[in-house]
C-alpha cells in the first residue's frame, strides 16, 4: 500500500444505498475495507448481494461479521413479526416502524470503528439518509455527529491525536432519485443489489414493503427503470 | 414482574469490578439482565467466572453474546501478542497499553443498549473505573457522558421520550480497595471471579499482569486477602 492512500471501512449491506456509498468512497481515492453483518436478517439474499457489490467494487477485504441480534429479538427484521406492506408516505414518516432494529447503526458503527482502528484508519462510510429515512432515529445527522464525538473519546487514535474521526455520509441529504443518479454516474450496477425486506423464495422483491416502495419511487423520479425483478 | 421493578442490563465480564457492579445494581432494586461477551479472549476462565457470578447474583437472564473480534485483531487480549508483565505504576499510567481492545466498551455498550431497548429498559450498568483504569480511553467519565448523549439520539426510547438513558458507573471514582470493601459489604464472593489476563492452564492467576497487580494491591490496601489462587 502506498503511504498516500487512505484507508476507509465502508458498511455494505447489499442494498442500493450502500452500493452507492462504496462507489463514492472509491471515487474519493480511499482504499476500501467492506464490512457486512450477518445479524439474523429474515433472508440471506442481502448478504449475497453484499458479496456481489464488494466484488464489483474491488474492495481490499470484505468481512461478514456474525452478530446474533436474534438473541434479543424485538424487531420485524430479526424477529418473527410481519413486515408492514403498502404503507403510504405519511404512514412511513409518522413513527418509528417495526422494522427498526434496536441500536443497529450504533452497533454497526462501533464494530466498524474497531476494525478501522486496527487498520490505522479513522474514516468510516455509511449510507444513511435523512430524507427517505423511514423514521429510523439512527439515520439522522445528529446521531452521526454524536457518534463522531464518541469515536474521538473512545479510541486510542482519537485520544492520542493521530487524527480526528470522520464518519462519511455521502447520501445524507440526497433524495433516492439523486442517489440513483449519482450511482449511475459512478458506474454502479443496481442489478447486483437487493433492497426488499421480504423477498420471495427466489429472491424476487415484493414491491410493497417500505424499502421497495422508496426504491421504486426513486427510480421513477430519476426517470430510470429498476433492473431488479419484482414479484 | 411487578410494574414497579425497573430492569437493567449489566455488563458482567467475570472480573472483580463487574461482580461488584452487579451487586450494586441489585442493591438498588433493579431486576438484572446480565450480558457477557465471548469476544475471542485469550482464555475461557473469564466466561466461566461470569457464569458463576451471574448464578450467585440471581440474574433474570444471562446472555453470552458471541463477538468475533479476532476477525480484525490488533490487541494482546484478542491477538497472539504477549501480555506485558511486572510493569510499575508509572508504566501502567503512562500510555494506552497493548491490552487495549479497539472500541471494546463502545461495542459492548451498544449491544447492551440494543438488548435493554427490547426489555423496555433504559438503564445500563458497567464497571468502568477512572482511577485504576490502566489507561483505557473508553473507561473515562467523558466517554460515558458521550455515550449517554448518543443513546438518547440513537434509539426509539430515547427519541420518543419514554425516558432518558442512564449509564450507571458505580465504580467510576472508587479505588480498587474501595471497590473491594463495597463488594464485601454487599456479600460478593470474590473467589468466584477472575481478573488475570494470562492465567495458567489450571486457571490460576499469574500475579504479574497489570490486572493481577491492581487486584492484589487493592486487597492489600483494603486490609483483606484475595481468596484466589496465584501461580
Amino acid at each position: 500500500m502506498s503511504e498516500s492512500v487512505k484507508r476507509a471501512v465502508v458498511l455494505v449491506s447489499g442494498g442500493l444505498d450502500s452500493a452507492t456509498t462504496l462507489a463514492v468512497a472509491r471515487s474519493q481515492g480511499f482504499e476500501c475495507f467492506a464490512l457486512s453483518f450477518d445479524y439474523g436478517q429474515r433472508h440471506r439474499f442481502e448478504l449475497e448481494a453484499a458479496g456481489r457489490v464488494c466484488a464489483a467494487g474491488e474492495v481490499s477485504r470484505h468481512v461478514v461479521f456474525d452478530l446474533n441480534l436474534r438473541a434479543f429479538g424485538g424487531s420485524a427484521l430479526t424477529d418473527d413479526i410481519d413486515v408492514p406492506k403498502d404503507r403510504d408516505e405519511a404512514e412511513m414518516q409518522q413513527s418509528i416502524p417495526i422494522t427498526y432494529v434496536p441500536a443497529r447503526n450504533t452497533i454497526f458503527l462501533s464494530i466498524a470503528m474497531g476494525w478501522a482502528e486496527t487498520l490505522q484508519s479513522t474514516d468510516l462510510f455509511i449510507g444513511v439518509n435523512a430524507i427517505d429515512y423511514s423514521g429510523y432515529p439512527d439515520c439522522r445527522p445528529e446521531f452521526i455527529d454524536s457518534f463522531t464525538q464518541l469515536a474521538n473519546l473512545a479510541t486510542k487514535v482519537g485520544v492520542e491525536g493521530d487524527g480526528g474521526w470522520k464518519i462519511h455520509t455521502p447520501l445524507l441529504s440526497l433524495t433516492k432519485a439523486e442517489i440513483i443518479r449519482r450511482g449511475i454516474e459512478l458506474g454502479v450496477d443496481y442489478g447486483l443489489t437487493v433492497s426488499c425486506y421480504d423477498p420471495d423464495r427466489q429472491g424476487r422483491s415484493c414491491g410493497r414493503c417500505d424499502s421497495c416502495q422508496l426504491r421504486l419511487q426513486g427510480f421513477e423520479s430519476a426517470g430510470l427503470s429498476d433492473p431488479l425483478e419484482y414479484v
